[in-house]
């Protein structure tokens, strides 16, 4: 196996034969985007802010909900795999950037919000993270951003028809 | 929260300001797509082949390298997250999909080849996993997956080129 020759080609798409149809061509390409923006989004939060993709998402689902969130609520917006909610929550609550509070009518249920610590944390994170997505992103002219936008649009309704 | 009404928006996407760079909106989307489509694909594989997505991407591997490959090559080619090559492995093994032998030249390294077993095994998720694909991905015509896959290709490469 001659694995430096073949260099950006061992990932999802090396198990590409010939003869595969082009959607699965599409859907491995996809993929394997996917993961090299999300494998340098996390390399880059552990280097400049040592932390994890799953607290990332965490804080970033708080942020945009000011009157805070439940876990139930939490778990379900997180969508990044191996994110144990309940752990994370007790990081982040250990460091300071989040409070848990009962939720009045409902005293079995903890509702989360940032702290200001965690909100000036988390605005820090986001500006950099902005910044290294759109340095990944940046060589796609407005033009070709609009369209694949509108391509993933198109293909995020078809899978979501599915699913009734 | 009235989560049922935001249906879809329930996920990564669920953390956008209306602010957020459109290079965000675009990362985010295509986050959620992969995500999509790959937890139906783990959930088909679950419901009618009783394996996961790791098992099979291991096996998508092995098809197309009849000579075997070794388990570094195995652990460097698969990137599908939680996959534990050496366990995958023994369970492939335990059901006879696959074979172990030494590499002649350096015994301390096993070669990992699909038993026949396992060639037709895969062979059958195989085309069902791209019946599942072309499902999902069918309502994009012909011209859409071209254009689709160029801006990917451009994407990929910009992204490839800040990993030096």
């Amino acid at each position: 196996m001659n694995d430096k020759a073949t260099g950006l080609e061992l990932n999802h798409e090396s198990r590409l034969q010939i003869e595969d149809h082009q959607s699965i061509r599409l859907w491995l390409r996809l993929l394997t985007c996917t993961n090299m923006i999300e494998q340098r989004l996390r390399g880059r939060l552990r280097e400049e802010f040592a932390t994890t993709l799953p607290r990332f998402d965490f804080m970033a689902q708080l942020d945009r909900a000011p009157d805070g969130l439940t876990m139930g609520e939490l778990s379900q917006r997180m969508m990044v795999s191996g994110g144990n909610v309940s752990g994370i929550a007790n990081q982040l609550a250990g460091e300071g950037l989040i409070d848990r509070s009962p939720v009045p009518d409902n005293r079995r249920t903890l509702c989360v919000t940032l702290t200001d610590k965690g909100r000036s944390r988390f605005a820090d994170m986001a500006a950099a993270h902005e910044r290294w997505v759109v340095e990944m992103l940046g060589d796609l002219s407005q033009a070709e951003h609009q369209q694949i936008m509108m391509h993933l649009t198109k293909l995020k309704r078809g899978v979501a028809a599915l699913e009734s």
